[in-house]
């Protein structure tokens, strides 16, 4: 039996630890080809380059992959151009990440990580997105990298229906102090914000987005309380973003005088 | 009965036509005040600004409104310094646009208009996305603003549940020609993509994004559906991705070897 074709990407960029580790993971399971960014792309979300070209460099960073390619765009734009101008078919899996950092709960929405493995499902591409709950530059990916190879396994055995794509986080331990995988939902969460005020040289008004991370859902089959417990955390994901009880409610109670 | 206070906010920044049909629109109903993008911001999807200070410039552009600010970042930082700078409260609603072009069907995902919408979601403010599908610099938004104002008539008649808020794309059309407002689903479409590579005049090769739309969806219940047949399309939206398919997939499938 033929390896599979296996598209490797990430968002904070191809010189990224994260990446170099779910390369190696990978590569022991298919043949691997990468397309990533070539500067750091975190907090990108779904962004997509429309209004100026795109650059592909082949580069030498990976002994173990086929082809690699960093992109001057956005994660979303290296899945679109790895699909049509690299690889000219559909690879059979595509895996985003490692991140530096949790993409867990809420997170999700902002991730650039998260936005490629996206892509790559609405192209009906198997996809996962791995993130690690640690934004050390210099984190140690070994348990991130083993539980990558241990669901990129599975995934390829029992594959998702179409448009259900994966978030994977793994928290930030020794492969021994973990204590398995927990399969669950998006925890209700957010980001409590402040902007902090500065004044620049000039005596202009500046401000720096910041903030912490609360978790508001109490539940045991979310995504948090499988990190806060020690477990990775899987959350299939999919990306029609329908509400039917909003459908619903506009049904029984709205009525328009046009 | 004291005015609801409406935050606007847009994608294709705030000396777009659109956004001024909005805002005249809204201060009919409520007290408004406007902070969007200070440059075009379209395809920014949920981007948000982490390594570099926002700017925030108090300009008068609309004669109705209390206050409107130019923001240096993209349409979800424009909520979140909204909320902490500007207003130091919740607004009762955010309504962003309207967008020059259609967000209908999968473009909720690329979307800098919808992903303000949402981020106002997150933090529990109902929220609105308008799109127009026409992209048209001057475009005619007269029935854009018309059923603008209809939609957020009901909204603060009969609220939604938390985290639910909503997607409206209006066809192209004059007001006498759209035949009412359709609530439906988001429909299964995608762009089929392409590159275009093209050497630059130093010898080195750049791509440019194309493609074009393809509705896969033969549902009479679709956005698509509802704009292909001259309606208004509302299509409730939320933001837990959670797909519980996918658990139950892997609940009785997967097995992992660890």
């Amino acid at each position: 039996m033929s390896k599979p074709l296996i598209l490797v990407t990430n968002d904070d960029s191809i010189y990224s630890k994260g990446i170099k580790a779910l390369v190696e993971a990978m590569s022991e399971i298919g043949d691997v080809v990468v397309v990533a960014p070539d500067k750091p792309q975190s907090g990108m979300g779904r962004a997509v380059t429309l209004n100026k070209p795109l650059r592909l460099n082949k580069i030498s960073r990976f002994n173990q992959v086929e082809e690699s390619y960093t992109c001057s765009g956005t994660p979303v734009d290296c899945v679109k151009i790895a699909r049509d101008i690299v690889l000219h078919r559909k690879p059979d899996l595509c895996v985003s990440g490692i991140n530096h950092g949790s993409n867990s709960s809420i997170n999700i929405l902002y991730s650039g990580t998260m936005s490629a493995a996206v892509e790559a499902a609405i192209e009906h591409i198997p996809s996962i997105g791995f993130s690690l709950c640690s934004h050390d530059l210099d984190a140690d990916f070994t348990a991130a990298a083993h539980y990558a190879k241990v669901i990129v396994q599975q995934i390829l055995k029992h594959p998702l229906e179409k448009g259900i794509l994966l978030n994977v986080n793994i928290p930030d331990l020794p492969l021994n102090e973990i204590k398995g995988i927990k399969t669950g939902h998006q925890a209700i969460a957010k980001w409590e914000e402040e902007f902090e005020e500065r004044i620049d040289p000039r005596g202009s008004k500046y401000y720096w987005l910041t903030g912490k991370f609360v978790n508001y859902d109490k539940r045991e089959n979310t995504d948090e309380w499988a990190l806060e417990n020690g477990f990775v955390s899987i959350v299939p994901v999919q990306f029609d973003m329908t509400s039917h009880k909003g459908i619903e409610t506009i049904h029984h109670h709205w009525r328009y005088d046009q």
